[in-house]
């Protein structure tokens, strides 16, 4: 075989390997190196394939379709600085556990280390935040390495999708010429290339352990359950029956899935950020047993709430990542979140304390009625568009959310429903970064998608609004615009006068109307609650983009929330206290 | 001391140190935990502060005030991946050689490795794209730290700037709270902060090595000395001299700044990229010695006509990084290339080849005289605005050129002229990202700065342009707007129309003229030549942000360049060849 019929043969076997092992979706960025490989790809009618321009766009893209579909997406880029733009998505998909398999095309051996063009460090070049790296070799004169590399790409897909789920980076140096052969197929009767299957257990308690874990709870009289981001499907119910069996308040962060859906929402808390904050009611809350499962939750609150207390605390994670940020954990638990709930629950026998419960509950109850009061305002502000937004979100929408303070406002402002919604945020590194490609992925991936978040996210990532457009998604923006970072508004920055401005608020005066036109987006800054509730009724009409711009003000926001706050310490002290 | 005290000592410190060593610039990116350091770098008066919200702009905004000044440039921004963004400028930086202090702040020792948010593993993250890193970490006892931070921190100043010139990263953890005291000042007095000076010596050849050498020089009938991008400030004439003294030829690439300025041209051949593709041409000129000074040049016709040279093969190299792709390096030669040809020179005595000097020169001025013919064509085109531009360049111009078919462009159109320009392109790694950031950079460093490149290249960090206007940078952009990547139509992928236009085409429909909206810029889509011209004019008047975009084909271009080569074959054959 010559050159190219080799490389043909690898690359076809190699794609072969990713179809087998559930990657059907990849997304491409233009290049030359990479050459070969793309048209592979797109030859292949089984792999969809997905343009952006940007790399670091596109990193967030696959980011999002992978989060979407819950499947491993490959992304595949030329060599050189392309490959360093995935790095923000590879981290963030590290610390979110989502599977991307990252393929970065290289230069060939011979011309490594001797200053070609487009030439880096490509081996190990995502450091510690990959799971795995595999460097792929074609041979220029048979086939012998082909079992070899079909076991170690199936090894990495196999990687990348075992708890905890991530990103893992396989470079694939190729020789010019660069233009390959028909994408070869190949049969079961092939036998250099039958399947490798790869089973995956999953890590379960023995029933010892279970009882005693069991017996814990049986003692507690005040236990809590708190929940972050969790991997399983379906694991909702789960998590509620165990905690109707104990008698436990489940506080539920928003990504949990826990505020909304068909499960049991009994004894979902929703509003501890709120209540939390208040000197007076946490302190009366004191557990002796907290279960956490899940990534860290977003509230400040509750993580400091839960570090005044001296009670036994017992974190059950998966992906074994010692996810205790507080320093509170007394006991990690390295088992499958839902098997724990589900081989627990029926070991439990407990008189749940009602008491403690209906505590909870009524608090949970007088803060909800209290935010609740922002719906009389009459000025656009950034907290009344989020409660509005969670009131508003039709049945099995998928909300996007932004870092810094839209993720925070959510918290805050999502009541539980059983109306269904799938709640995503990029909250493995919390960056500003790459959400609106993220968010476009998951568009591609599921219908009624919106996307919230403040303008500084926004402007991070217009970019992604090209791949948005060429791919055809429909998505809905609502873009928060205070002008600058909100957040530092709320920290202890603010004091710093002389400073703030020009290193955080960073008024940048954009107007977004232009970048709307740019991506040819659907585009509406309303101008009051009315305008809004009809752009996002209009919204669901609509395909393709839709910017729904909302002016806010940052000193009004921390306003907002300084008055909810003393309204519920009053009301608290009146209602709950007493 | 308490926290504060004791941060703002260290911190303090720090800053002191930096501008001890020439660090007068920093690129800030917003962020919480970079508080400290971003108040205390803006309260010193001594060291200027930029704004760049986006971090992968910021990162080559930095690499482009390194390039402007020759002197090392700070940036810093927040823990996460905030700091991820930098990547491609780092890799950039490693492989062009250019001094960047990356200041990464950190999430505190024990927030590591605990799923705290906005952490990640800052530690070597950039891997081998850097040349040291150095964790700073401050005591909350005492100040028993401060001198051993301030000579790491000086020793990774003074590795940044050390041939090889490259990036740094220092990684600095930050405990809460972030607001620092005022920043202190620091005298000669204060022994705990007496600068420690850092002598750099340069690598020189013995006198006996020298020798050698300048003999080999001396047997040589037909040397050619060839120079891609040198580091040395004057070196030009260091160069002119020695080929003037050997009778060689200098095949100079565009960044190689020996095409412009007050030096002796008289040996300088620009046009070998377009002559050596015409076999006929190439086969007559045979080298007996190669001299290679810099970086590898653009060119790839120079590429493929020297792997079919045999002669010895000299590659001088201060910077020690092996700078030969095409693998014809016979001889390797560790020494700082000012010194090399101040050295040499005197030694060599030989009576210059002019016949062989002469055959190039001719052939140089036939081959000028062909692609000078483009300039009759009345259609707009990529190769005359290269060409026009070229001619057009004002005295003590700053032309930064885009990668991809920019510089190869600027490679065939940029002839000789007394009248001197800086040219400069990212020519470490070739990406087409941070073009636009690296330009602004060199905006706010120096004046009359153009930046020519395509319209994918300018798609990639259209970000860049909001720290443009927010520094107040005076730029005027040329985009040239063929819809897609145009350097696919040169390479065999152009043949897959199947996949083209979807893989390599990628055209985006994009108008930019919503960009310049967007961030008010003075924008020109020009029509004719004279609208060209006009705008060029202009821009020298006006200041701020000037985007001149000429719309272009790309098989028209592809067309132009063919005919031009057919046009000079002919031409070679019957006036250079009988």
């Amino acid at each position: 075989m010559n050159h190219q019929e080799l490389m043909t043969h690898y690359l076809s076997s190699f794609i072969h390997t990713l179809h087998q092992h559930h990657v059907r979706e990849v997304v491409i960025s233009p290049g030359s190196r990479s050459t070969p490989l793309a048209i592979l790809l797109e030859e292949c009618a089984e792999i969809k394939t997905y343009l952006d321009i940007d790399e670091r766009s596109a990193g967030f893209f696959a980011l999002g379709l992978a989060k979407g579909s819950g499947q491993p997406v490959g992304l595949l880029c030329t060599s050189g600085t392309a490959t360093a733009n995935y790095y923000p998505a590879v981290i963030e998909a590290y610390f979110s556990r989502v599977p991307l398999i990252v393929l970065t095309s290289d230069r060939p051996y011979e011309l490594q280390h001797v200053g070609a063009p487009q030439t880096i460090n490509q081996a190990n070049m995502y450091g510690e935040h990959v799971k795995h790296f595999f460097q792929f070799e074609m041979s220029e004169h048979d086939l012998s390495l082909l079992k070899y590399n079909q076991a170690m790409t199936t090894r990495s897909i196999a990687e990348s999708t075992s708890a905890p789920q991530g990103p893992v980076q396989i470079n694939v140096p190729i020789r010019e010429p660069l233009i390959p052969g028909k994408l070869l197929e190949f049969g079961n009767q092939n036998v250099e290339n039958t399947m490798i299957t790869v089973e995956q257990g999953k890590r379960a308690l023995s029933n010892t352990q279970l009882v005693t874990i069991a017996a814990q709870i049986g003692q507690a009289k005040k236990g809590v359950l708190i929940c972050g981001k969790m991997e399983s499907i379906g694991i909702e119910s789960s998590v509620a029956a165990l905690a109707a069996k104990a008698g436990f308040p489940i506080l539920a962060d928003p990504l949990s899935q826990l505020r909304r859906g068909g499960h049991d929402l009994n004894n979902v808390i929703e509003s501890y950020d709120t209540f939390l904050r208040i000197e007076s009611a946490a302190l009366k809350l004191n557990p002796d047993l907290i279960i956490r499962l899940g990534a860290p939750p977003v509230s400040k609150a509750l993580k400091l709430w839960m570090q005044n207390q001296t009670c036994m605390n017992i974190v059950v994670d998966g992906g074994m990542s010692w996810r205790d940020p507080a320093g509170s954990a007394t006991e990690m638990i390295y088992c499958d979140e839902q098997i724990f709930c589900d081989d627990l629950t029926p070991l439990i026998s407990i008189q749940p304390e009602l008491h403690w419960l209906n505590s909870w509950k009524r608090l949970n109850q007088l803060t909800k009625s209290v935010l609740s009061g922002i719906e009389e305002e009459q000025e656009l502000s950034e907290v009344k568009v989020f409660r509005e937004l969670a009131e508003w979100l039709p049945e099995d929408a998928n909300l996007f959310v932004g870092n810094s303070m839209a993720i925070r406002e959510l918290d805050t402002f999502l009541f539980v429903k059983q109306r269904s919604a799938t709640i995503f945020g990029n909250r493995g590194a919390n960056g500003i970064d790459g959400v609106v490609s993220t968010a476009v992925g998951v568009a591609l991936s599921r219908k009624n998608t919106i996307l919230a978040l403040g303008d500084l996210s926004f402007f991070h990532d217009m970019n992604g609004l090209l791949a948005a457009r060429q791919n055809l998604a429909d998505l809905t923006i609502i873009l928060v615009n205070n002008d600058g970072g909100g957040i530092f508004s709320f920290l202890p920055q603010a004091s710093e006068k002389a400073h703030f401005e020009s290193l955080f608020g960073t008024p940048h005066g954009l107007d977004f109307v232009h970048t709307a036109r740019l991506y040819g987006a659907d585009y509406t800054k309303v101008k009051n609650w009315v305008e809004f509730q009809q752009a996002l009724e209009f919204s669901k009409t609509k395909r393709g983009l839709k910017i729904i711009e909302v002016p806010t003000d940052r000193e009004t926001n921390v306003a907002n929330h300084r008055a909810l706050q003393s309204l519920l310490e009053s009301r608290i002290e009146e209602e709950w206290l007493s």
